[in-house]
């Protein structure tokens, strides 16, 4: 079978390879030159000096590795990914040689049993001896989707072989006839369903199957801790890593956030190619539980710092969010899922929110700098003690301890036209709407326009197959979007998706979606939101930040009745054009903080921004929810 | 000198003895009768039957003591102190039995070096190696508190003696020339002044000066932990403990808020005595910090279950108030200490929101259940995870593993009157306006009415000192409380002490303050409680229960013009009347949890009752602040 190409059952519709896309979107495209001219290398000279890469070159004895990662690994892959993306887009001769070398570290530490972790490597004693807290098959798994993205843009098929002699080892160890094991944070998962549609390996997807089903029954995890192996206090409760019941019988999105969406997804591949109903409505009322119950309006899940967890319904308390950047790129990944058995559109719309606000503000205009955590408010005074986020949340820094996010942020980008458009036989499906060339089942689109910042998209219709349908994503924030086809104008458009008939070679479409400002309700049982209003234009969520206000954010209301314009165009935030309205600021009181008398107001300049540019002026204050009307 | 007496400096005022005192008042009356009646003798069991009463009959070697807790004592002395204001009110033959046998067992228990402490009495070996955690001197001062009074008030000696012994060994190992340690949980040093006062023993103020001196300098916990003591994360940030600087430095209440306000009191007892100027400012300015940014509507302190501590400036999250019952007596206790200092309206009105609302919920109308912490907030259907005092506030409890609260509650109610009034010389300040018979510094008030419930007292003068002065706290939830002469109404009073000259016998006022259900607004600053308002009749703060509404209490909502009234008195809220109001309630949302449009509104009805009634009708939701209009 070809390149990411798997025999579907219920997965009718496959993504786009990201190079069927030549992207030219004026809000994406200079943020992917970012991505192949600096952050890649940026992201590997960070590799290289915290350690991460000698360890695959010096083996065994480097005191470096004193102070080693045990999922550092999973660093150095995601990494590999997303060099596997770039270099397939645009060579590069230091980035290919740099991972080339990585690899042939992973070649060079494998063991000849097969199995492949740099950390353990060394101490193989300790091997497999507490999967709760090792990530040892985490790491393993994002070797794998680096080894097949390797092997599926590149041809090179190093890392795959590696891999699959560590998969060799897996199945002796972890197989049918072994141990019934699962480990702490999944995503081998998801892993070994790539590399089963890749390779066809029967033993990848039954894998996958004893890993999904051991979970909340086999008690794994509980074993290792009557032999003394807990490391940590997490996992204690076992729906902090999926463990409390047969994934099948949950109802509801749970513990660590981006275990829980990473096993989603390689859960709902398998019961997408196992065609397993029961299993596929599990993940669907998970996916409901993360999306219309516990997500942020900027796409963040993951509301509670405590554990990097999903909390309760409607506990998204703007002021505790934490909301980490890594939570939202795997909700990206579980809606892609989703669209793989056709276009829905509260999928296509998550992607693009959770794309433009909760992932995207992990990532600075300058291509090096990650916020971990991504809080709806921020106040420099507080003492991070009482807000947990407040110790990451600052600033962008320019790597982490525990660096997951970077190297996720950098795969994500790197693919990001595989995320736009899927195919099924002759259809095509986009998702989002980027500007650039389209290649993909047969059609050939030439897409012009800037629909991040302006709402529009022009479609020109360069081939399609015959009989193809084209489904075009309407989205959920515009009320109105209009739809012109060739020339005249289509009655009836609701948000989703349009699905057109009938295009040929000259076809041209053109999309308008409605642009002006716009507030943002929540829903009441958001008790945390009450008396709170959120701003956006287009795909995009916007925030207040100190700097363009005279009056403390927290003093700010915006009456119900106040008009919302656009500024100009600021080159400073990426182009983009704040929101300005004539606002109102409670002064604050001077006695006892209650009182039998309503603050006093007075009038003031209301400036927002787009929340996934904020903290690209200096440090300060901001907010996505603003005092509004009740 | 004479009990609780002493030479006094700044601390020119004395609380009355609550013997001073026969209070009839119709709302407090019922519940002392409880507590007389019921509470203690049922505390008594529970202090039995939990194994606290054990420990100091059967010494060394009782299995029961497997399971014994490090501040045991704590609550057995806490309820002695509470059994000796009993029978120095009313002689309860059973009562005093049961406290002499107590007091025996620790006459039994105290070894012959004067060291004393039911825990590590067995295990000598053991003591004062850990005196962050162990809470060995807070122990012992619970238990001099509880032997000051059974001498002042009952005359009876017996425990002051082994308190006195227990002195004689702390003043070897720890005063001026023993190490110079200090107790993680301040207590001592108010307990320390209190046998000061008493006794005149110098050496006890001295200790109280070095305790808190050493406080931020002497390093004496990282010492400990130096020498491998730790036995817990508490305390690990300074902060907790109060020992991150010299208290006359603090310039906030921050850490665990039982312990810094215990540590205030005993600290302003010694400032006070020793005319120590910058470390009563520096109490001025924690009780600042604690009351005016840091305290919720209830008068609940220390906000945060992290810890049971202060939170930051404005962090009043109604959905995560712990606000520990301890904490509000604590806030009593030093609203208290402040008016030694003369009347001050903000200190009588703290001690009166504390008393009524924040201390008063945690105990319930049969005497005999508790709770711990005093949300804001409560849904049957949280899972205790994310809202973390949720494992606590379903309802109340007969008793606790940590079991300081019920005890303190006790003694707090049994010495009532001695918070309600304070005398200087000839001059007599009311501070909680309870119906009752007063005699106390010459003066003899008999006083009537209804205070809490229907904010009207008489006052009738049976006999004044000559050229005495009466100061009546007019309170500040009052707009415009009247005040009547001998028939004539006296012009311009404005809320705070008003200072009644020419007062004699025959005299007679009435106070009558407005008692129309009012909204209460809060500053802007304290973000979590945008769009919400709360309401209150006279001294009582209100709620709403799920048990009173058909509409989920996150959905109503109370316009600002919404006339408030008041219903009929409900003989299940002991008599008090619910507030009523035409409401609206938001319909929740179909779709997604943010939307475009504002939620739809539908008629509801409100209806409030006390929050220190709340929980007795059953489990369910309650919400103090309810949404109101922006």
């Amino acid at each position: 079978m070809g390149a990411e190409d798997h025999p579907m059952t219920r997965a009718a519709w496959t993504p786009v390879a990201h190079t069927a896309w030549t992207i030219s979107d004026p809000f994406w495209a200079p943020r992917r030159a970012t991505l192949f001219a600096t952050t890649l290398a940026s992201q590997h000279t960070q590799l290289r000096e915290s350690g991460r890469l000698s360890r695959l070159g010096i083996m065994p004895a480097d005191p470096a590795r004193a102070g080693s990662h045990i999922f550092y690994d999973s660093d150095t892959a995601k990494w590999l990914e997303a060099a596997a993306y770039a270099l397939a887009e645009r060579p590069q001769a230091q980035l290919r040689a740099d991972a080339e070398a990585v690899i042939a570290g992973f070649e060079r530490i494998q063991l000849p049993d097969g199995y492949l972790n740099s950390h353990f490597c060394a101490i193989p004693e300790q091997r497999w001896s507490n999967l709760e807290h090792d990530h040892e098959l985490y790491c393993l798994g994002h070797l794998i989707e680096a080894a097949v993205a390797w092997q599926a843009h590149l041809g090179c098929g190093r890392l795959l072989a590696c891999c699959r002699r560590a998969l060799d080892h897996v199945w002796r160890r972890f197989g049918p006839a072994g141990e019934p094991a699962y480990c702490g944070h999944p995503e081998i998962e998801l892993a070994l369903m790539r590399l089963w549609r890749l390779t066809g390996d029967e033993r990848a997807r039954r894998l996958c199957r004893l890993f999904v089903d051991r979970r909340g029954r086999a008690g794994w995890f509980a074993r290792e801790r009557a032999r003394g192996q807990a490391r940590s206090d997490w996992g204690r409760d076992p729906d902090e890593f999926q463990d409390a019941r047969p994934l099948a019988d949950e109802r509801h999105a749970v513990g660590h956030a981006v275990r829980c969406l990473y096993l989603a997804c390689g859960a709902l591949d398998l019961a997408q190619d196992e065609d397993d109903a029961p299993l596929a409505a599990a993940i669907g009322r998970i996916w409901d539980s993360a999306t219309r119950r516990r997500m942020h309006v900027t796409g963040g899940v993951g509301s509670s710092a405590h554990r990097e967890s999903f909390s309760s319904d409607w506990d998204l308390d703007p002021f505790r969010a934490y909301n980490e950047t890594c939570a939202s790129i795997a909700l990206m990944m579980l809606a892609q899922r989703l669209l793989a058995e056709g276009p829905r559109a509260d999928a296509g719309d998550i992607l693009e929110l959770a794309l433009h606000n909760g992932v995207l503000a992990g990532w600075s205009l300058d291509g090096n700098h990650y916020l971990y955590a991504n809080p709806l408010a921020v106040d420099p005074g507080w003492d991070g003690k009482t807000k947990h986020w407040n110790g990451r949340a600052w600033g962008r820094e320019g790597w982490f301890g525990c660096a997951c996010c970077p190297p996720n942020l950098a795969r994500t980008v790197a693919q990001l036209g595989s995320y736009a458009a899927s195919t099924s036989g002759d259809e095509l499906a986009l998702h989002l709407l980027l500007a650039g060339d389209l290649a993909a089942g047969g059609w050939q689109l030439a897409l012009d326009g800037d629909w991040v910042r302006g709402g529009r998209l022009q479609v020109q219709v360069l081939a399609a197959p015959a009989g193809g349908k084209l489904h075009l994503r309407l989205p959920g924030w515009s009320a109105g979007t209009r739809v012109i086809r060739d020339g005249a104008e289509l009655p009836h458009t609701e948000p989703g998706y349009l699905r057109l008939e009938g295009l040929q070679a000259g076809s041209r479409l053109e999309v308008i979606a409605e642009m002006a400002p716009r507030r943002i309700h929540a829903d009441p049982r958001a008790e945390a939101l009450t008396g709170r209003v959120a701003l956006g234009v287009g795909p995009l969520i916007y925030c207040l930040e100190s700097c363009d206000h005279t009056h403390g954010l927290e003093a700010l209301q915006l009456p119900e009745a106040a008009a919302l314009s656009l500024g100009e165009p600021d080159p400073v935030l990426a182009g983009c054009r704040p929101i300005l309205a004539a606002a109102l600021a409670l002064k604050p009181g001077k006695g006892g903080p209650y009182g039998s008398q309503r603050q006093p107001l007075e009038p003031a300049r209301l400036t927002a921004v787009p929340y996934c540019l904020w903290n690209h002026r200096g440090p300060g204050a901001m907010r996505v929810w603003v005092r509004g009307s009740n």
